[in-house]
């Protein structure tokens, strides 16, 4: 489910019954028993066994049912035959939440699947909430409440981060490196199975906690895409979301007919998802802690102009390389902060951007330049370098660091290389806030997603057309198509299709002879195509059916009888020769859609030919597509040079492509009968011209 | 200088002399000494200040002159003026090699550098070596040498890499991180201005050190690219050379007219460079110590496939995916291991690859396992995961893969995630020589480099056709043309150049009139390309002076007609037009030359069209090409597809394309009058139709 009510039975709980508490050293129901105690839970904690007396000096009750006062949480660590009847249990005591720990459920096949149905069932007969099974608990750090309620190793340190982990087994290693790393948690969870309450659900529920500022995600799955970027997509705006999601090359094979279908990658889904809500995703656990840190301490920069500030050449330059690769600006400093820098730096320094102040520069240097950098209307955010010289004063150094960071808003990430003393400076800037890192090139990537986090902040909110609810007859002839088997729609039929739903296409034209086409050609023009029309013929141009370039009759006449032939030589029965007008002077692309079975349709866009074939140069986003999401596929095209107008031909109508996409994401909204579409190519010509379909495939899902 | 004669004087000296020793408590002059006398240096070390008596006990003496022993090395950290009388001294003493720490030479400008020049001449003067100046000193742990002469506070672990700093700065955080990893060091030897010894200088020595087993460089710039590739090439066969070599988008713009110059971006020859002698480059230096750790403890695995052993599933799939994005096999098991897995671990186990064992594995379960997959002859490598769960004994996990590591010679990488505990099995295994990480995606970057280092051990040595030494109507007519001030060859005479190199190129024809062009088009078979021929014409389809698929003398005539009028508007005085047979049914690549002014001339082959224009599809190498250079450049090309017959088309004759690669890098090698080349389009077709050179340019360095 996912809705955040009853949450606070779980996660606020006045009292807790840990339900299969020992005090055998070792087991999980030690453990957890012990961290609602040392962990200092602001509330009753009642452990319940039948075989003890007393654990860690409390009094142990043999069943909830025997436990005087009101419980309002249940944590469940018994063995798998006992849950049922357990959970039975906290219901008839009016549990609020249960928190099931105990494995051995959906994860580990049908029967386990089956039992956690029945599992579910039970926890709704009695309006509880839970969490797992098959999971590794929950904290909750405010003040008020103070619960640990894991089996973790670790204490986690209070802070203002929700971490949201699919996977158990990582319960221990990420609370024990944020620990590492002094970061903080308002919550954390382990979802196990979700039979209840899913990833959503806890997403809804920290929307609205005043704690959680940041919220981590380790995913494997989704379990409602759609209530996903929902929510999401309001949160970000508020809060930024990190998340790691594994599984990219496993994903289970999508089964596809189109080219659009095969161009998909398995992955290609998760990150249009996240695209469009704003999440950022980062492509490892180390990743995911590096940018908590920043977001974690530092203000998210106002635009992505870094200035690097070093004492040692080399860490500078790596840094540098780093950032510019990433596609920030390594930022133009501004005259005046060169001035204020030649200043006060020894000559040798190097006052541009990296600015090297040499071996020699001490505490009262390094909050000079960091001044001079933050006033710098050129600069948005610091990258601040130290390698310790013998004869410089490493804490000076620090606290000249700290001192500069009280007086700016901008984003200041620092690095101590080599800094072997846990107590010194590194130590003093985390203290005060300020993320540190071992290695200067990890800066620049975090400096990076901050950027794409503020891009999506400052991005306006965008309205998506509304669906027509379709064109009557359009729906009518895809319905009676579906009826009657047919799985693919192509050629002039597909065209139709398009034109009718608003795409403009290019005409073919059929004949019963060759006299017929030549008049239908002399009207249209010269130049003109021939092509092959066949139902059973899906990839023309792999067996030469289309014949482009024809200028007159006689080549017309001559290049029909070769087409004659080869639809004989293929067994072609019922094929049509068809022309169509040579839409010249334009660039081909390849528009579509693919709908996976969990994210949806997809809509793809890409220049066609090599572009898309050979290098994969497309963009994928789910509909429906506003016109800026529109407008944004197309920018993210290596190939969008072409349509600027590459080596002296004329630029395109780009709204003209923009307008197509967009009526694409509204026909595979509108109907939901179309499995896979390939409009290729799409012809966008300059202004003046009309931008075309020249062929089209349509993959129909069979009729319901 | 690049010999490595003399270089015992510094790494194994007998006795040093500490210019500007002193007990000034964070002087360089304390630390040294004083690193020194506490690393147990294996000879005698001499003090050396006029106003002190006593140092670390030891006497010190005012001047190296006044030392009644003989001194092998001098460490020198007297202030900058001092420094060249010093050096005399030493000379005068007969010492044999001097590290200068000092700094203030060709690092601060002009002055700096001539001054630097006056100290090498003097070194030279008394055939002595010199590390330096402005550096941090040397280290060499042999056991007869236990030689520490850096004022690092870190005292270096002995071991087998050799270390080659470029900055100075670095040294602290290179020895300190080290030291954290566990990692030993045969040598290490920051060489600051590199004055005397050059990079080259350390390979040389290193080349034919027993002791030192890996090389680890950071590099800012290259002395002598030339003797580098000659050194590496030779080491890389025997012990593995990974560099970080930083400043990619800080170098100077290089000054081109071709297209390939263009396209070459700053950091290409560095690439390059690296490629062609097997040096690993590798991202940051966090990757520069991850990959170290690997190749100091852990065999080179035979071969890319890579089996995951875990007992989480989410990190499980976190390797995995990591692995499979970087182009390593993810291991098919063999049923027999497959069946041994399924014999020992309980059904909720997955058994394929990645193998999850969950989380009730044990240090048996894991013995078990690592075995079954050493034994697996589908095996190359194991990445070994382990998340702690409560209830698991860590050490016992730890010694079994201790265990098993023992008994194969296949490469084993660690991840004990979330281990807080410094003593535990993370220390265990590190102790026991298996690299541990932090986190799961690190180990497969670290695989897939080790596997780039199978692959050059695995690749026969290539020899390069030698070059012909020109034809000497070629070398005449470029020394003609450039005396005449010349600097663009285009058209019809680049094409001739290139024919008589043995390059085939589609012969452009020439004519006084329409008529005569009629006849000659009619000679060659149409369809024919019709071209503006103009010595100031350099890019012809941007203006639209050529004019393809002309298929009768109407449209002959027309088109001619068509030029004229470009010409004239144009004002292209002198231009021909020229007609050319239309090679077609081929695939257009783009062949081309740029000389780097550091690394010479690099070579470059793209596929025509989009694929190098919009998305640098290209690869460049340096020459001289063999065959199978040519081969593997073709091969990094993501269009190579297009090679082999793309939808529908004909596989075209790819050897055709590597002969002109070999000929174009024959003769850029033989003719250093060529500063740029452009061939494109070069058009490959299928067996039995020549592939051929259609339009050209040569740029021409001017005349020494």
């Amino acid at each position: 489910m996912n809705t955040a009510a009853g949450l606070d039975h779980i996660f606020r709980p006045r009292s807790i019954a840990v339900i299969g508490a020992t005090s055998r050293p070792g087991s999980i129901g030690r453990e957890l028993t012990h961290n609602l105690l040392s962990y200092d839970f602001k509330g009753q904690v009642f452990p319940v066994n039948p075989h003890a007396r007393f654990i860690h000096s409390i009094k142990c009750h043999p069943s909830i049912l025997d436990i005087p006062d009101p419980v309002d949480m249940a944590v469940i660590i018994v063995k798998k035959e006992l849950v049922l009847p357990v959970v039975e249990a906290c219901g008839q005591k009016g549990v609020g939440g249960v928190v099931v720990i105990t494995a051995g459920f959906k994860e580990v096949g049908e029967e386990g699947a089956r039992e956690e149905e029945e599992l579910l069932a039970l926890v709704q007969k009695y309006g509880m909430r839970m969490i797992g099974p098959n999971c590794f608990g929950v904290i909750n750090t405010h003040p008020d409440v103070t619960m640990n309620a894991t089996f973790s190793r670790t204490q986690p340190l209070p802070g203002k981060i929700g971490f949201m982990s699919q996977s158990g087994a990582l319960g221990e290693a990420i609370l024990a490196h944020a620990h590492r790393l002094g970061l903080g948690f308002s919550m954390f969870a382990s979802v196990g199975n979700k039979a209840d309450i899913s990833g959503n659900a806890l997403l809804n529920y920290w929307k609205d906690d005043p704690n959680t500022q940041i919220i981590l995600l380790y995913l494997e799955s989704f379990g409602d895409p759609e209530t996903f970027t929902g929510i999401a997509r309001q949160i970000t705006r508020v809060k930024p979301i990190i998340a790691v999601k594994s599984g990219k090359t496993t994903a289970g094979a999508r089964a596809t007919i189109s080219h659009t279908g095969a161009l998909a990658g398995h992955d290609i889904g998760v990150d249009a998802l996240f695209d469009q809500c704003g999440v950022l995703r980062v492509n490892s656990m180390e990743e995911l802690f590096d940018v908590a840190e920043a977001f974690d301490h530092q203000p998210v920069p106002r635009g992505n102009r870094v200035a690097i500030l070093t004492n040692a050449g080399g860490p500078g330059i790596l840094a540098t390389d780093a950032a510019a690769g990433l596609g920030l600006d390594v930022a133009a400093l501004d005259p005046s902060t060169v001035a204020a820098l030649k200043a006060h730096l020894p000559t040798a320094a190097a006052t541009g951007n990296p600015v090297d102040m040499i071996a020699s520069a001490t505490g009262a240097e390094y909050r000079m330049a960091l001044r001079a950098l933050f006033d710098d209307p050129n600069v948005d955010s610091v990258i601040c370098l130290f390698v310790p010289p013998i004869m410089i004063d490493e804490m000076a150094v620090a606290e000249a660091i700290v001192e500069a960071r009280a007086q700016t808003d901008k984003t200041l990430l620092a690095c101590f290389m080599g800094s072997q003393d846990a107590a010194g400076g590194a130590d003093r800037l985390k203290k005060a806030g300020i993320p540190v890192y071992s290695f200067p090139e990890e800066m620049a990537k975090v400096l990076e997603r901050m950027s794409q986090h503020r891009a999506w902040l400052n991005r306006p909110v965008r309205t998506a057309p509304k669906p027509e609810r379709g064109i009557t007859s359009v729906r009518d002839d895809l319905a009676r198509l579906a009826r009657s088997g047919q799985i693919q729609i192509l050629g002039s039929e597909a065209l139709n299709l398009l034109e009718r739903c608003g795409i403009p296409t290019a005409p073919l034209v059929g004949g019963s002879g060759i006299a017929e086409l030549q008049t239908a050609a002399e009207k249209m023009g010269y130049p003109v195509v021939l092509k092959l029309d066949s139902e059973g013929l899906a990839h023309k141009t792999e067996i030469g059916a289309v014949i482009v370039d024809i200028r007159n009759a006689d080549e017309l006449a001559r290049q029909h009888q070769a087409l004659l032939s080869l639809a004989a030589k293929h067994k072609l029965t019922g094929a049509n020769v068809v022309l169509q007008p040579m839409v010249t002077g334009g660039v081909e692309m390849a528009l579509g859609m693919v709908r996976d079975p969990q994210f949806g349709p997809l809509v793809m866009c890409g220049v066609g030919g090599v572009l898309v074939e050979v290098v994969r140069d497309i963009a994928f986003k789910l509909p429906p597509l506003s016109l800026d999401d529109a407008r944004e596929m197309i920018d993210q095209l290596k190939g969008r040079k072409l349509l600027a107008g590459h080596r002296g031909a004329p630029p395109v109508d780009v709204e003209a492509l923009v307008s197509a996409l967009v009526r694409l994401s509204l026909l595979v909204t509108d109907f939901p009968l179309i499995s896979e579409l390939d409009i290729n190519p799409f012809v966008v010509c300059p202004s003046g011209s009309t931008s075309r379909a020249i062929d089209a495939r349509i993959v129909l899902a069979p009729a319901p």
